[in-house]
């Protein structure tokens, strides 16, 4: 799985480490056999993280086994046993609330992504998450928001460029040099989009190059009137070379709003709500 | 500030990597001179994070200059500035995703924390919170429940023990044991709490010893009957050397039902919900 | 065992590297053949280490095979094989060194602890270690003086609290707010301790609410006359809640005046001594 | 500067240590006095190095002045002088071959980069890099390329797509469908490209929606009787949604075939030669 | 294999998450089944990396199986398979390039120094490398030069003492007083070589109890005529304890001049050549 | 100063994370005044740690001011004041217990060397210490027996090598050829030496042209006896190129006998002791 790299386990190492401190005390009250144990969800919900936890237990102690009843990206009922773990109990217990935790909060962000994107299933418009993530945990929060169903926008500030409203002002509202300035320091495969308050910019975004253009809170109506401008520039400038299909994307959209912008033709609505206003979904971990 | 250890700083610098990862693209597109940003608060709430993100800032560039409007622990209303920022353009940007998002998180927390502490304020109860942190962040959410005028349970399983429904199961119900075994093996400030699941074993841990019992999931009814029983064991058992005050802690508890539980006479409620079930309060860093 | 962190991964892996450095240049003018060793006490003791040391191996080669013949805590004879091993003998000879160093090294503290207890033996008193431990191997040397017998004091500056001459001296003597300000601040299952210089200043600390008091360096027939006192004040306060019982500690104990302080009603006596007054066990690894 | 990211600092510690180890010992010889030096180029080029040397020497030494004479990017001459520096003497000689390695390592890299880039000035074709580039320096050595005037393929595995031979072959073949399965997984910003061995896969490519043909080892002939057939095909798609523009590639180009290529109309010429086949331009410091 | 430390882990970890970044946008596209794949030589050449490469795969999944067809420090000719290798076709692709890159360069060094070495074969002459080596690279390039027949010089600062030029200049030219401060400080086992930059030099050196004498470029007649005079006086001081035979080392030599220079009697040429001037050799991995 | 590598630096963070683990949690109690303090030796001895307690205190907080009033290497009484300090309250009880044990243990192990090495004062014998070293302190340690008047003996296993009494057995007793093989494959400036456990090992090391023989155990008579030998079989093979002086050195002496050996004609006494037998040294820090 290409989430099991080097520094997912350094990442995991930390994360033990947090909850362990020097050591766990209430260990040596019990005998360290080996046992079962289940995940059992609270509530329903988009499962995600049983690769990551799986991953974790076996850091702890490779002779720990752990069989996913539900994968990532799938959804379970109240009730459902979601996993089945065997391994000697202070083991167990030494991941158990680390291992819960990380899942029960990845899995509040695919179940909530999978509630926005259900929104939009009748729309030909994707939901993309930001670069609002919680410190240390982008790289799984934005699978988290795969598995909802949802897409993940540029991972970084180093796999693609973004103009924001300060770049433009420092450019003294030049966006088109400050295309070429990325395009001419960048990787080829990276794309530049332009973030637009106005459809001025957004205009001005397209004709300049701009691979996306992400406009920031603007008015429904007025993105249903601008998509159609937007998309004719990109039509004109698609006769040149190293021009591509411009992509249209949203943001500062209240998801009570969700359906309104969806039909506005537009390609993208960008999302930070679910990581930053989804809960935790409850498991628990049972020993049997 | 007790939070600016060498370890912050390693987490700061992965949070930084990983938002930067090889290098910002976008930063080309800019001149690097020195300016003026500040924080504006898009909706109020009680603040959380700024000495991180002090630091953080000077992690980067040993010449930012950051001002604090607003401490951690301050309440704000919307549109309050909240903090001023001076330093290069490139300097700025390379922090400002991973200061908002570390800020706007824990902010979150401290104003969920501060809202059901208002509901326990006519009470002698205090809101205490769990083990469930999001991995990486637990000192700094521990922190910011402290800001929104909650305390802290114990930090990790090496600061305290705690004998939870499994361990007395793998004892045979001998909680008596369990604890002896536990005192005689950690260091002597550390205490021992159990988790009870019915009356008796309430009862058993005070008996055994025990400096907290934990109520899990116990109607507010039955807790009533409940913690004078408890008192008066545990004043017997204070004749006795080396045994303490009882603490009285209930957790399952629905935020809806915290005031029935608040007047039943125990010490503390702990709840996940101020990390678990809390969303990011807004904020936007201007440039001027 | 709960000793088996990733942080002690860490230091294992920074130890190997200190010793191997860029690599062994003497492996080469050996077969790399599987060949069989033991390890040998060269004086009685008792020992300590083997449960890292066996992880040591491990970490270099997992095929390395070590059973210990002497358990952690337990006490051997001049000439009493300790463990033995089986493995590829330049993996062997990788952690020969830094396995003996470290298992030496506790084993002194252990032995130099259990020495220590012994003499307390008929007494009601525990003898703790302190903070004054080798940097970075606070963890195992206090595993080291409990194999001895001893308990342990605080971990670190985090887990309890504790208001030394210095603390008190910036409160203007005013012991009962400084136990105040912690209180509310640290975790609830934090105990806070002060050391006290003099018997007023003891007393404040009873008063006050600690839940430990450390006499420093008073002589004995003090601690005989304080020590009721103590009790008394303690008691009076055990009426109230959220007060503990008192736990009566003396440090700066010369080892030979032990029993003059063990019989004056105490509960600890804490001690550097079996840390920073110890020498190595000397063990020696044999091939066969 | 946007290299300089944490894991800049955590690199350039590395290396320290690694030519440190446990300590200079030669250091003892000399006073530590504040002295003077320059570098002096041993041969002509373009300069790559200056910024991470300037960083390197103040991370060990804060008081240590460094000027450089020649920016990144910039050529010199034969005996030019490339940076001054001021400091302790231990200080400077604690950094001295560190910084000579690296930055004798980039310049040797900008220099080959930008003679095979000028054999390309009469072309609108550019050059660009590879994944082929020395473990542990990819980012530096990206940037090496980009000071001679080449541009930057992909950085890793994550910032943008590629299907190769072997990614062909386990798809039966099926380059549409692995195009669809990228797309529908990554990130909407990320660019993929395939590798075709032949006319028929890179018309597939094309067709199936890829944002990039990479032609591997094609001779110029075939190479430029396909590249108006790929344009064709990729003019076609542009009707449509969400197909952008292709870029053309080749790779496995030889050295002395370069303008042969040049003038096929294709995009791109990627080469690791400037990385692979380049040689360490010398420099040397010079105490005054 | 004495270069399997630890920091040869850490090393491996960082050169994967360099390549791997966020993970492999690839690898989606595939079927994740067990294939086989072997690496085929496109030049002739001496191999090195082939136990680097062998832990680095298993570092990324444990049951990958690698087969050594050519071991480290044996030649190989155009075409020959050079290992095999079984495993997941997902952890096959994630350390490919990673290991291919490695291995390529560390065999370019070895050929280059073997071809070198070849030249001295008729001669009592070694080759030894030097400080210049790629940084974060110096264990693995210097067993690279060993594998093509040379000998290493001093692994760091650490290992051996060098007096240059400018620990001479700042002594005011006393070679001897430096080399007593630094005998007096560092390990007995420890070395100490002065670099000469002319004949007076070198006999001062020699006086001095320098166990080496690099002579710095100097005309290999001038050398010719030095080396007997060095002999000399070191034949003189073997009367007094302490000194040592003499090292005569040149450095600076151009490779068309080595058959001079090695007729002239020293023991050594140290040369950055293979690793400054060498071209990786290139492989090809071919799944099968 | 040549310890102030960044693993240094990595070694600091780390033992003050160790202490500080989650945050002081009395440093609430006070104001965080700038403060003075100073240290005071509580016993007479030669202090140790100046340079790394400085390095220390600037890593926590670079206002700390930090003047020594003893060097490392010098001698102080009881009562004499060490150090003065001045910084931040909160700054200087974070480092204080942590600075306080690297130099209370690294000035027991210099005092107890000086006192050896003053035995040996009328005697042409040098104390040399051992790989017996704490894991994880050994660059400082052996910085501790320089500063007692001791000399280093090699560092770790990689910059001299050693044949021990099973490389011996391993080789069958045939220990030329065991020197040969780690002379080709070692740094040229890299020592070999035997250690004999007899007569007849002693003189097959010097022929076969060990640098240094170490005579394990063997009683001052017959060490008495066999360095003539030793010397004369030295003196023959100096004909030869290649051949060094030989340094004879004793272990294993106890040392009340140290003397005894001392007049043999031995160039070393190599004993652990100082490390494994020395007591720490007492300072306390006084806040002003």
């Amino acid at each position: 799985m290409d989430l099991l790299t080097p520094s997912l386990n350094h990442l995991i190492d930390a994360w033990l480490d947090e909850d362990l401190g020097r050591g766990d005390l209430s260990a040596i009250a019990i005998q360290n056999d080996i046992v079962q144990a289940h995940w059992i969800a609270k509530q329903k919900g988009i499962f995600c993280g049983g690769l990551v936890v799986e991953h974790l237990f076996k850091r702890i102690d490779q002779n720990i086994e752990l069989q996913l009843l539900v994968n990532d990206g799938e959804g379970f009922t109240t009730g459902q046993k979601l996993l089945k773990l065997q391994g000697r109990a202070r083991s167990l217990l030494a991941g158990e609330r680390t291992a819960l935790n990380v899942a029960m909060h990845l899995s509040g962000i695919a179940t909530t992504t999978s509630k926005l994107v259900a929104e939009l299933k009748n729309f030909q418009v994707q939901l993309a998450d930001t670069r609002k993530t919680t410190p240390g945990l982008r790289v799984l929060e934005k699978y988290a928001t795969r598995c909802g169903g949802g897409i993940n926008h540029r991972q970084g500030l180093d796999d693609a460029a973004m103009l924001k409203e300060n770049h433009i002002a420092w450019l003294d509202g030049d966006i088109s040099a400050g295309i070429h300035k990325i395009k001419s320091n960048s990787p080829w495969p990276a794309k530049i989009i332009v973030e637009a308050e106005t459809a001025t910019q957004a205009e001005q975004a397209v004709i300049g190059g701009a691979d996306g253009v992400l406009l920031d809170e603007l008015p429904p109506e007025e993105v249903l009137k601008l998509v159609p401008k937007l998309r004719n520039l990109a039509a004109l400038r698609k006769q040149e070379k190293n021009c591509n299909q411009i992509v249209i994307e949203v943001s500062g959209v209240d998801p009570s709003n969700l359906k309104a912008y969806a039909s506005t033709g537009i390609d993208l609505i960008s999302s930070s709500a679910p990581i930053t206003k989804s809960s935790w979904i409850d498991f628990s971990m049972r020993y049997e």
